[in-house]
Order: structure tokens, then sequence, then C-alpha cells
């Protein structure tokens, strides 16, 4: 669909609540730290998740993956690169990758939502002015 | 308003996510169990928050105290006390204590909550069958 | 490695805190779910991940995935039925299947943990107790 | 202590993991963010909590006291206004004030923490260093 990358970077700063008895940052706290990277990147293209969903469309997620390659510690200052990887059917895909300030590579990860009626919560098709703001 | 004391102890097992760097068990995860304790409370008197929430009265949180006495860890089985301490006007106050298998009390903490209308978020009076319930 | 199925079934009610303004159960909470489901399945069978990580081996996570079939809801009491997947080399592998009380199945996933030197942060062999706690 | 008014102001965006069914903030993050004021603070006086905590002195908290006047939502853009309230004796404490972007007062609150040695978890006097940064 798009003809070059769709991608924004954002600077997160790991809080002492999502560290762990580990002193590293804990695993269910990537997800949530994604949540933020394509909330951010739909805010870089103009719009925000939150349009979407008064408008009437969700973005429930269907699928997460994440690959952890090297733990992050309390105030790193972690960069996350969000790519828009896909739009396909009712399909909205994500890719990502978490570095620390060294450049190291910590975590890749995917996550597939779908376009979802909020009243229904049914899959509906994406809406047209989303699809025509990334595909310029 | 009670006769009687109106309390409920419910068990919590502290999880890994809900520990910190320090190695204990971060001092935000006990506001969430203070609302797991409500939920049981209001379970074992034969009715759920959910149940009021579906009758158009939600209950946000209008003030939250905690005192912190010892750490809880990983793992540990939580003893936590949960007391009805008073509903007064709009108002709905519970009291806490928590304890470790060891019956050491960990920490006390109030939370009060406002009877408030779902839909223009004003506060209201506590459903008739809210009150009664508590009141035999 | 194991001749019959090492599996765990652990109960698990939805927290009012654990969902967002869809009014579902939020995605990131469900490795939190399976994170629990480990260490009771670990229970079961005599042992406690609090003990090996006290043993000086710790279980980073390596790799996560989830997919989400059905919402879950706010009280909801789910059965999380933990498997013990494999222990290959260094790695040990839970997969996960999530159940609401109608019995529909909610969410399935993976997690694959590192065997890992608590002062090293390298990966090691697992503890001989360990592998032979599961092998019978 | 100080002479002057030490605080800081953050800004702090709200994720969408941390909202719920009433699909508001919940009221259990915002602790999580009073930490990374007084994180914050501390940096903006050229320190990090993370130095306090690598030279043996942890800071547990003792009391944590919210009082909730607005609702927050989801991708509201707060200033969390930071204000360290005294250091007395073994005891630090904070105050706050968080605001939207309409400058609507959302909530109050104070936290205060013990200096705590990191190995025997007793209290002690706070590191000169960190009374004489404040003092000035």
């Amino acid at each position: 669909m798009q003809k070059s990358e769709i991608s924004h970077e954002t600077l997160i700063r790991v809080r002492y609540a999502e560290t762990d008895t580990m002193g590293i940052l804990h695993h269910a706290v990537y997800p949530v730290y994604f949540e933020e990277g394509r909330t951010e990147l739909m805010r870089s293209f103009g719009t925000t998740y939150d349009a979407m969903e008064k408008s009437g469309v969700i973005l429930p997620v269907y699928n997460v993956n994440v690959n952890f390659l090297r733990p992050a510690y309390y105030d790193d200052l972690l960069t996350l690169k969000t790519t828009l990887a896909g739009i396909k059917g009712v399909r909205l895909r994500f890719s990502y990758e978490l570095f620390n300030e060294e450049k190291n590579l910590l975590a890749t990860g995917e996550v597939t939502l779908i376009f979802t009626d909020a009243k229904s919560f049914k899959p509906v098709r994406p809406p047209q002015w989303f699809t025509e703001l990334f595909s310029k």
C-alpha cells in the first residue's frame, strides 16, 4: 500500500513501577509501550486514535508478538520505532523496534489490530480517510 | 448506619509483575487490591459492582489514602480485610487492612467513592437497594 | 521430555483496573495472567518460581505471543490453562489457553523463557531438580 | 529547609492501558505519575533517583494520599506539578497537583517516602549531598 516507510520514533522513559524483582523492565509493559508508539505514529500523521474511536471504529488487538533481546532498566530513555507494516482487509499491522540510549536493540515486536465497529463489536472495513492518510 | 461490622476478607497472591526493582510489591498496586477487596465484599453481600454499574450508577474514586508499614514480596499470600466504613450522602467509604501469612499488618488504607450517574457524571444518591442491603 | 501433559488450570478474576476504555480486559494484562499461570503450575508440582530465583536462576522472558479471539470483561471469572510445552537447552516454553465461564476460548498464547544466571545474567542449563520434577 | 519553592512540571500523556471501563484514567495510575514526577524533579536538580539507589539508599513509600477532583481521559496531555514539601528526619515529602490542557486541576496528592538502607531495609538519615542539593 504505502510507497515509503511509514514510521515514527517515540522516546519513552522507563518508570520505576514498570520494573520487577529482577530489576528490569517487566515484559508485559512492552505492549503498553507499543500502544503508545502507534498513538504517536498516528498523531505524527495528523490524526489520533481517539478521533477514530469517536468516529465509531475501535481497534482491539488480535495478535501481539514480542522478542526480548536485552533488558531495559529503570530510568532508561528508550527509543521506540513504530512502523505501519500493512493494512489488509480488516487488519492493521504495526512492527516495532525498541532501542536504549546506547542504540542497542532491546526488543522487536508485531501487533495486529482489527478495525471493529464500536457498537456491534464486528470487524469493519477501515475508514477511507484512514487508508488515504497512509497511502500518500 | 450499619449495626454490626460489614467486612470481608479476600486472599490475594502477589504477582511478579506487581513487584519493582526494590524487590517489593509496588505501592501503586495497593489501590488495585483495595478495589478487588470492595468487589469481593459486595459479592459476599449478594450483589456486584458490575450490577450497580449496569444500573447506571458508577463509583469513581474521590480519595485514596494508604499507609505502608511493611513490604510484601512476590508470591506472598496476603489477606485483605475490607470494611464498609460508611455511606454518607453521595459518599461511600471503605477502610482496609492488609496482612501477610505471618499475620503482620503490612498496610492500612481508606478509599472514598462517589455515587455518580453514569451518563451525566454528576453525583447521585446511592440506589435504595444498595443502602438497604448494608443496613440489615 | 514429559510423557503425559504437564498442565494446570488457574482461576483468575478480571480486575477493574485491568480493563480499558473499550470496556474490555486490556491486551497487555494477558502476559501478566500467563505469568500467574506458570507460578501456579510450578506450585502444583511442589516447587515455586521464587525457590528457583532464590537458588540463583532467574527466568527472563524471551518471547511472548498472544492471539486474542474474544474479549473478557470486568469481574469475569476466567480459567487459564497453562501447559509446560517443553524444556530445550536453556529454553523453557509454556503454552496457554484462556476461557471464560461460558467455556469460550478467549485467547491462546505461548511464552518462552531463558534459564539465566541471576548474577551474570547469562543463559544457563536448567537446574537438574527442575527438569527431574517435570520428567516423571 | 528550602527557601524558595522546589518544584518541577512534568508533561505526561495518558496511555490507553491506563484507562478503565468508565473511560477515565484509573485512580491507581496517579501514584505512578507522581513517582515519575519526583524522578523528573530530581533530574532537574542534577541528580537521579537511580543514583541514590546505587549509593545504597532506597526510598520506599510510607504514605500516599490522592484527592480526585476531575477525570482525565485517554490521550490527555497532563501537567504534573511536583513540589518537594519537606525533608524531616528520615522522611521525604512531596506534594502534587495534576492539571489537564484546559488548566483544570484534576487531582492533588501527597507522597511521603522513607530514606532506607538498601541492605538492612532500616530507616537512615538522608545522604548529605541530597539535603545540600535542595537547601541552596
